[in-house]
């Protein structure tokens, strides 16, 4: 472990990379995926399961947190990797996202954003400081900066007026992360470029930031209903507009297909809910494409979930039993059901490291997406 | 292991004995509590987690698992054991007690009940013979017999008539269990003492159950909203009316200081959902006394569930992360309250099986309940 934070490159394999972040307390193998812990949980997981799975870092949400329990509570317990028993890399994204798409009644200033809470209608300020304060409260390893999001149908001065607003917010970031003491040694900041699909404003977005100066750079935006089609040709040349010595986190992505095709682009790190939330629904992910276990024809298949998975869901119950806990609404369910989707998502990863690490993720990404799609061709 | 079911005292004090139960996959050390697994799950736990809180055994409801997944689709499975992943003895409960409370319509006559499930509306019949047969497709290890119950509020007549049917319903589950073939060797069959809080009764059901002979004896219809003093008068006399020499069981019992005077008077198996239901609502068992984790005094409590407990949740997280968990209404609370109190009943039962042993039950019973009962009394 190290207190400075470095990004290594060990190898390439035409845009895609694969190496490591070393930065305080773990190192992240990249390309890496993130599992999401909203509030101080990866939902229906214990944090040592988490970290059994693979994972070399997990995600926590600031506006979650910032609400419930409080941001200053968690430091007066000492920091969220005690308070959650998660002692590795933690990202805290700034909230900018879930304060647009969560609270009611925001306006938005030059200030920031000010909100009233889902949780009970109180009112709240997020600024650029007040995210960075509330960040460096959490003990988090890798903050991100606060940026505005505008929808996507947006009209395009609109989406412009965003970006550059958010470059603003960017350098106040910044400026409020470099303030003397303010950050440990050691962590981190990130810079979101934003600029919808529009691949001028990117670039705009893209040198704002790099005129500031980051560790890491967010493609931010993408994944919001745009559809894969539109995320992959902005993904064409988005990651290329930003450094190659830093890591590229495409956030809030995403399916399993999703993130092959981002690995192939120069894509380091994800993000998503998609594997916790759908181990809540009964949806399992698995090299065949997905499945639903609530599904009547799994009702006496003595399978397990993914045939082949050593994981511990995988290898100690059947898909019939599985099905029994979802359709029941037993807990049980949910833990197993999102075990075996955070593995999934490991695996995943690793999968995708070996095979640019050999040389060969082509022909390993072609043969990925034609066997996980042929359920959905089918 | 062994296929004979065999229950040896190793010592008593008092009239609180201590030993085990050998039978087909484990030994059964009493009194034993048995957490409960209605729907084929220990809610919130793996299997694992509960063999390693130290239960030898766990019951599963028959009710329940008639209606879902069914019972003929277990035994297509290969039994409860391996559907659910535990492969040390279960015991089945009749169907008796949850047809009453929580189906429809319920129609009772000399051959059985029929109802309405509760989950889908569907017609049903149990009978002494198809409560065997469903406990006998699940691969039960201890078979409990059909009985009838009537509210606590009937007239005495009807308490009596309820207690004269549960004879008559003993006999043919005796019959049905001893049809051949229908068991795997080893298992065994309990019959179910009825008759309300009156003495008489109490041992004119006893007197009627041994005329048919069992491998246990159950104390059934307390627990049941009479009350704690009332319970514990009829425990005065009712399990002397029982063999010495066979397992009693004490049905849906109990809280904490419920079981410690319940093995005073000599009973050697309990079970309740009282530790896994209270696990999802915040409330955690302690020696001081229950606490309810929602309270807002815990809210940066840095102190475990309960100072001093082994079990995983306490060692691992903070009384502040827990209150967090679920007030926020998190998966991972359910699961650590649950933990804990799985844990707190094993250890409480392993404590009564030592004090007995070294002869000092009175005492360490007078100090448990004094400490467990300050809190309700400050």
């Amino acid at each position: 472990m190290t207190d400075r934070f470095t990004f290594t490159i060990a190898a390439t394999d035409g845009r895609a990379r694969t190496g490591a972040i070393a930065m305080r307390r773990g190192t992240i193998r990249t390309p890496a995926f993130m599992p999401v812990g909203t509030a101080a949980t990866v939902k229906a997981m214990r944090m040592e399961e988490v970290r059994a799975a693979g994972a070399d870092i997990i995600l926590g949400n600031t506006y979650h947190l910032m609400l419930r329990p409080g941001a200053e509570r968690i430091a007066r317990l000492g920091g969220l990797h005690r308070f959650g028993g998660w002692e590795r890399p933690i990202l805290t994204d700034s909230g900018g996202y879930q304060v647009m798409s969560l609270s009611d009644l925001t306006k938005v200033t030059e200030e920031g954003v000010s909100f009233k809470s889902h949780l009970d209608g109180s009112r709240h300020l997020l600024s650029p400081e007040r995210s960075i304060e509330i960040q460096r409260l959490l003990g988090s390893d890798i903050v991100m900066q606060f940026d505005q999001l505008v929808p996507t149908t947006a009209p395009i001065e609109e989406q412009r007026g965003a970006m550059q607003r958010s470059i603003r917010w960017a350098r106040r970031s910044r400026e409020e992360f470099d303030r003397g003491g303010t950050h440990a040694a050691g962590a981190a900041l990130f810079g979101i470029q934003q600029g919808a699909l529009d691949e001028g404003m990117r670039r705009a977005s893209a040198e704002g930031l790099q005129e500031i100066g980051f560790d890491g750079y967010a493609v931010g935006g993408l994944a919001v209903g745009e559809g894969q089609e539109a995320m992959l040709a902005c993904l064409d040349y988005a990651p290329g507009q930003m450094p190659e010595d830093k890591p590229r986190y495409l956030m809030g992505v995403g399916k399993p297909d999703d993130i092959v095709e981002a690995v192939r682009r120069g894509i380091d790190m994800f993000d998503c809910v998609l594997p916790t939330r759908s181990g809540r629904t009964g949806q399992a992910f698995t090299a065949d494409g997905p499945i639903n276990l609530r599904n009547a024809r799994f009702a006496e298949d003595q399978e397990p979930i993914e045939p082949g998975c050593p994981c511990p869901a995988c290898t100690g119950y059947s898909r019939a039993y599985v099905h029994h806990l979802v359709r029941s609404g037993e807990i049980l369910g949910a833990m197993l059901m999102t075990q075996h989707n955070i593995w999934f998502y490991q695996r995943m990863m690793q999968d995708l490291r070996d095979a640019i690490a050999a040389g060969g993720l082509k022909p390993h990404a072609v043969r990925f997406l034609a066997r996980y799609r042929q359920r959905a061709a089918a």
